[in-house]
């Protein structure tokens, strides 16, 4: 029985190489491949997918877990656990399908670029269709208790079914909707002008890896690169790629974008490296990640604590820029909040409510209630219901976003929950560590990671989202810790009652 | 029969998509990675070789070759009879020879650093015994027809033999050794003391890539990176990688090293794309390889010609440095020549004396006819006899080389082999493209990399390297063309009869 158990951590083990070659493979390509790399490097891509695919559905492999029992142990459980489930999903999906699905989106990624550019959802509508009716058969293949989006949900966010995350959503709109309303009308509006001087690209650099330090990103154990879109990739706790691009005219897109996947790579690099390629040393949920990011990102590098200490290092990178602006005002700029069009721009309070939309409309989308030649009618009028306002055009509206040419369908709800799990864990943090305020105003970033570390980052794929979130901060997830903390940041910026 | 032919291909392929994988993960590991990762990484690279050793032993790819016979076409022979030679020679390597072949040189490579770096030879030598008893049995399972050198040297640069290689190296030693003597003891030195000046490391890059660019190198389709230890490596002819480091306080080490590489480089970019992860996209062998990075590196790089053209653009990334030089001393400066300890460090006269030591020790070592203990006497009586001086330690001399330490027995004569390959290429550029001269001092590379991507490249694997130089040149390789373009060169810079 050891030696079944041994066998089959070995093959679980080869696949977890496979899947780190494959992260490199990908991280070259989006850095320093040259341009006319990308036909071999396709080709490369397909041989890692064949050859993982091979082992990930080898009746050796089927035989091995069928050989292992749980044991009481919780670290080979996890394993054994984790192996059955990747093993049947992968089974369960026949080859012609995965390959037609590969097919589709390589074509629907191309057709969703033209179309965004000329802004011509008709041209995108047809290769959506496809994608639609190959991710519904993908939600058959894999089986559902409620409806097939929670098959395709299960795949990021393991355990989490359609009608929580509907629940969690409703609520979430219920509170932040008005609150969003309240910010636009308040007559205390924000001007981040300063944040659209001049910033020299080489000083973002330096200001950026000297945050990502401060905050404990290890750089022996790391690095930050550029990209077109940033990225966090990992080839295990000691290799995690960050990246970033530079805009010298707006000082937040670098600068908070390096601390959101700084936030994704600590968590990396928190996995336990003597379970490294394991379940046990692999995040558990995308939801449970982008908790991290945010957390960094906006809890951590939006607050007022966070640029007591970092404020003056800034201005010595910028000092025509920030030369002459004070903390509050600065505080005030990182941190404005309006209704807008574009997602991955968005501010705390309005980012739920772009994720929202997406969420209500790919859910009737996968159920087939909405066709797709009515998405942008269905997309402006949620937008104006959700968010306030109606999109100029489509490709600022339903093409924005390139997740649904990549078949990700089930995918944007996990940004809204990593939001909600970072205030319920940070809102535990805080009062576990006492005074987190004064340390983070000190510069000292170590107490709160090494509490991520010990209470998430480390447990790998140990526990779901869900139980993990439960066994941290003793509570379900609830939409409560996000609330709390938005009404207490944005009521005084806004001077709202 | 198209079948088994379409089929064969595809296995072929599937193997070269996981070599140029395999190719990625090391550049990377030599120019990005974070020092941490070094472990996770060699555990990639071990899921790639147990991958790729897979594909290349399996029954199937056995059967697939079986069932294809000779057709007549050049092209579908020559990836036939390549697959052939690849499979047999894996598969008469059993697999424990392997492993502990790979064991031991890692363990080796380690213990040569220190050894290296504490010029202690008998700390080196247990595991060059264990190297060599593992290297003759992998001579023995490969077999040979005269002696066990020959299994090692077929690996780098298949179809020579040992007795061709020694008897070129007695012909090149008879001519090369007096030619060396008689410069050593010219009273007209060559002083290169401006290149020895300050060159910034950021022009240094600048001029290298201008340079780089100037011989056709194309960086849509590669890079230039750093790395401690200078290479090329490609994963294909439109994504090639070449790396240097750079000295700042010698203007050569790097502008040499990157002609050289991009000479390599060209190579790789000059293969067929359309045969792409196959023999017939494939360089032939490291000793026509090496022939392309010496002849961009030697025969052009330090050509009159060639800064005739391009000095006035370094003088303008050096003003301090080289503003004053004429295109004379430069020259001379570039190509002085006198016996050296470090074959890295050797110019082109003494170069070949250093692998022809080599070459003749390793022989010996490997048929048993010298003990690993007695290395640090023969090494430093050869030297001696050959290159015309003794090393001052082991550290300069028998320890200086990576080579054994990796069990590459059978490498270093593809360098020599290079340098004859390359002037014998040369001559024959020269006589088909007439004004060669002009064309470089105009700064038209373009022909001759044409002439040599048309005669040479495009073939990949077709010729073997010796057919290969009769069918480009007329003539069976001699060391006629090596010793009429160093007599034609050197005489005149030393003012020699």
């Amino acid at each position: 029985m050891a030696d079944a158990y041994a066998d089959l951590l070995n093959k679980i083990i080869e696949i977890g190489r496979l899947t780190a070659i494959d992260a490199l493979v990908q991280w070259d390509q989006d850095t320093y491949m040259p341009p006319q790399g990308v036909s071999a490097r396709s080709e490369m891509c397909a041989q890692i997918a064949i050859t993982a695919h091979k082992l990930q559905t080898s009746s050796q492999l089927g035989e091995l877990i069928a050989n292992n029992n749980e044991t009481g142990d919780p670290i080979r459980d996890t394993i054994i656990r984790e192996a059955k489930r990747d093993f049947e999903r992968a089974c369960k999906l026949p080859a012609d399908l995965v390959e037609q699905l590969s097919r589709a989106s390589s074509l629907a990624k191309s057709a969703w670029v033209q179309a965004r550019q000329e802004n011509n959802f008709q041209a995108f509508a047809p290769h959506l269709d496809d994608l639609l009716k190959l991710v519904r058969q993908k939600a058959e293949a894999i089986g559902f208790d409620n409806e097939p989006y929670d098959a395709l949900v299960d795949e990021y966010e393991p355990g989490a079914t359609t009608a929580e995350i509907a629940a969690l959503f409703e609520r979430l709109r219920a509170d932040l909707v008005p609150l969003s309303r309240e910010i636009a009308a308040s007559p205390n509006q924000i001007d981040d002008a300063i944040l659209r001087r001049n910033f020299p690209e080489a000083q973002q650099e330096a200001l950026c890896k000297h945050l990502a330090s401060a905050i404990c990103f290890d750089f022996t154990a790391g690095r930050l690169d550029r990209s077109v879109h940033p990225f966090c990739t990992s080839m295990g706790p000691r290799d995690v790629r960050v990246t970033t691009r530079f805009d010298e005219r707006f000082f937040s897109s670098a600068i908070f974008g390096v601390l959101h996947e700084v936030g994704h790579g600590l968590y990396e690099q928190g996995l336990d490296p003597t379970h490294q390629f394991t379940p046990m040393g692999t995040a558990t949920s995308l939801g449970i990640h982008e908790s991290q990011s945010r957390l960094w990102e906006n809890m951590v590098g939006r607050s007022l604590p966070f640029w007591k200490c970092h404020l003056a290092t800034a201005q010595e990178h910028f000092p025509d820029a920030l030369g002459n602006v004070s903390l509050q005002n600065f505080y005030k700029a990182i941190n404005k909040s309006a209704p807008s069009h574009i997602r991955v721009e968005a501010d705390e309070v309005t980012y739920n409510l772009h994720i929202i939309l997406r969420f209500e409309l790919e859910r009737e989308l996968v159920s087939g209630r909405l066709a797709v030649k009515d998405i942008p009618e269905a997309w402006n009028q949620k937008s104006l219901d959700v968010i306030g306002l109606t999109p100029p055009n489509d490709a600022d509206g339903c093409l924005q976003d390139i997740h649904w040419s990549l078949a990700g369908f089930g995918y944007f709800p996990t940004y809204a929950l990593g939001n909600l799990y970072a205030a319920q864990f940070f809102d535990k943090a805080r009062s576990d560590l006492g005074n987190l305020d004064e340390q983070i105003t000190k510069g000292e970033a170590r107490p709160l990671r090494n509490w991520l570390q010990e209470n998430i980052h480390k447990h790998g794929k140990r526990f779901r989202a869900a139980a993990l979130c439960e066994k941290v901060t003793g509570n379900r997830l609830t939409t409560e810790p996000l609330m709390k903390y938005l009404d207490g940041k944005y009521r005084p910026l806004y001077s709202l009652a």
